[in-house]
């Protein structure tokens, strides 16, 4: 089943407009997808999702089946339940996460045996257990358990991920065709093309995909420490191979114009710590340029928001002062206003583009936004 | 000024109905103030704060002197709006703070030298320099600045107190006369009574107090050690020597059945940083006992909030197994979750306690309650 329908391709670039649609709601794209890993978005209740008009989340597998344990999220009747969450949710499979252990894993043919960074206790992840986890989650969107390819990689190693991940894409597929959904509602199936930084491998592992027919299509292994330059290019290259009636999804990227310039290259949804994290730590996203509010001079600007084209509600009611203050204080306030702002500001830089392509301006608004949202804030 | 109206004493206790009229907001007493130390409630945002229908918070002198400093909150316009919180604030003077730093402060006959908890510089507060400091805060209620007397005191430490706290009360009220307010809104002086569990000293102090004539009275010195049944006993006999016309505070206290045992006694307000600090740490206040919710038993309940009877964002929402898993994942939404159940379940004990006692019905109540709110809950 496609959930996604193509609405409009730009005339002067890969941009598009779509939607997905959902049991628990449409999604229009080009999309941005907050993070709660744990279900839970770092800082932000539901409500405050809600108020920011966040349209789907990503929760992750690997850590969900550590804690609290799938089988209770299956019993809650599903992650919507258990986290009070009604609107859509995507899961990513663990694929990175148990690659991301390095030491605490070994890769085998069937799956990847790993040690919990939690307790260090021993499990194995297989493509069939992966996607039972992800059946018992019950999100809307689930994905394929992949081998991450590392950066750089020969070509040897990139091998290597491709035939893994096709082999254990067809036998997720397997799983699911014969374990149908636990939650009384459908669950949609993104494959996910690795090839590394070669692009002969990416459009074979494009192709490979194809064969099989997943609902939808992820490129993984970008953002992985390659230059921007050849994410950029290899998204680029990869999104002429994509089928154009599915919907395409850059995991794990990344900056407000990462974003920007991978919808000019024709992708349509997007997911990334960074703006939670990001705000955690004190480094805020603006309509001018990038904000660290930890710095001296916010000390005493008393009437100024972080953003002042923002209307978050962090925006409309606390000055940079008080954010600083909050801040220097290690207030939980500050972690959540920061994150709500974040927040806020990548899903209205969404909007906006979505708008941007219905008006067919889209183009040279990016390239301008590109330039202005990586300077340093005033 | 009295801000304060006595609407009603309970014919078979202590228990009084009143309320306080400031340019803020009204409060009906019994009333329980949120501590929102360094001008933040930890873990609420003030639309959080609004939902519990908090109606006056207290913040801190010697914190907000420290960080961000008060004529930085002066210049912002008062805490009202350095905080986006448009209800009373009460400001409590630093003077138990300075005196919890025990070996980083020398008491002097004009003030207190110590050093910041934060950096170790050096600062000396008066009575004048704390009431100039809280003339910049501007919060509705402030305090004096006394020096608490510890437990166990001998007379001697307790009269030593006294005379120290007399002075400083008077001069503070001689600053207060000739520095009007700064943000064109009345601020009310609470005096603070010491005395230690000295019973005459208590009377003398009060006595002492009735003499400068402050706007109301507080106890302070209270909740510093002693067992409860001492701190009841000389809250009990203090009341006793308090006008009647005048709201009474008693500071720094407690749990919610201390709460309900010293409205039966006559007090009217109440703050203390236990139902926020406690549910970082995983203990709630329920109507069935005290939960502490890390507990294993709770890992399977999908379906059970953590107070049956409470209609709190929190309670209505998520289950004891959601918010275990939260709080085990590190989740800063646990700490806001619990923390928006503990201060919800505080503040409509002082509801429930205010129509009880409207109703000459809150004796046989509040004695139930007092037995069942200590209970382990289910």
């Amino acid at each position: 089943m496609n959930p996604f329908e193509l609405l409009k391709t730009s005339a002067s670039s890969k941009a598009r407009l779509g939607r997905l649609t959902t049991a628990h709601g449409e999604i229009s794209t080009p999309i941005f997808m907050p993070v709660g890993t744990a279900a839970s978005v770092k800082g932000l209740s539901p409500r405050d999702l809600k108020e920011i008009d966040a349209k789907i989340i990503l929760a992750n597998t690997y850590h969900l089946y550590l804690r609290p344990g799938t089988p209770l999220i299956a019993n809650a009747g599903g992650i919507h339940r258990f986290m009070a969450w009604d609107r859509p949710v995507l899961t990513d499979s663990g694929g990175f996460q148990v690659w991301s252990l390095k030491e605490l894993r070994k890769i085998r043919e069937n799956g990847v045996e790993f040690r919990s960074h939690i307790d260090g206790s021993k499990h194995f992840f297989s493509p069939q257990s992966v996607m039972q986890a992800q059946r018992e989650i019950g999100a809307d969107i689930i994905m394929a358990f992949d081998e991450c390819t590392p950066y750089p990689s020969t070509v040897q190693e990139a091998k290597h991920s491709l035939k893994f991940t096709k082999r254990w894409t067809q036998e997720a597929m397997d799983y699911l065709r014969e374990h149908p959904p636990l939650h009384g509602y459908p669950q949609y199936f993104f494959g996910i093309a690795q090839g590394g930084m070669h692009r002969d491998l990416r459009k074979e592992a494009i192709e490979q995909l194809i064969d099989l027919n997943p609902d939808a299509y992820a490129l993984g292994g970008l953002s992985v420490g390659e230059p921007t330059d050849i994410m950029y290019e290899i998204a680029d290259y990869s999104t002429d191979f994509l089928p154009k009636d599915r919907a395409r999804y850059v995991m794990g990227v990344g900056t407000p114009w990462n974003l920007l310039e991978l919808i000019l290259k024709g992708v349509d949804m997007f997911d990334c710590v960074m703006p939670t994290r990001n705000a955690r730590n004190g480094m805020l996203f603006t309509s001018q340029g990038v904000l660290h509010y930890k710095a001296a001079r916010y000390a005493q600007m008393i009437e100024e928001a972080i953003d002042p084209h923002c209307d978050c509600y962090t925006c409309r009611h606390f000055s940079k002062a008080y954010l600083r203050h909050l801040f220097n204080a290690k207030e939980i306030l500050a972690l959540s206003l920061s994150s709500i702002h974040n927040l806020h500001f990548y899903l209205r830089l969404m909007e906006q583009a979505r708008e941007k392509i219905e008006n067919d301006s889209f183009e040279s608004w990016a390239h301008e936004q590109i330039q202005v949202l990586q300077q340093k804030a005033p």
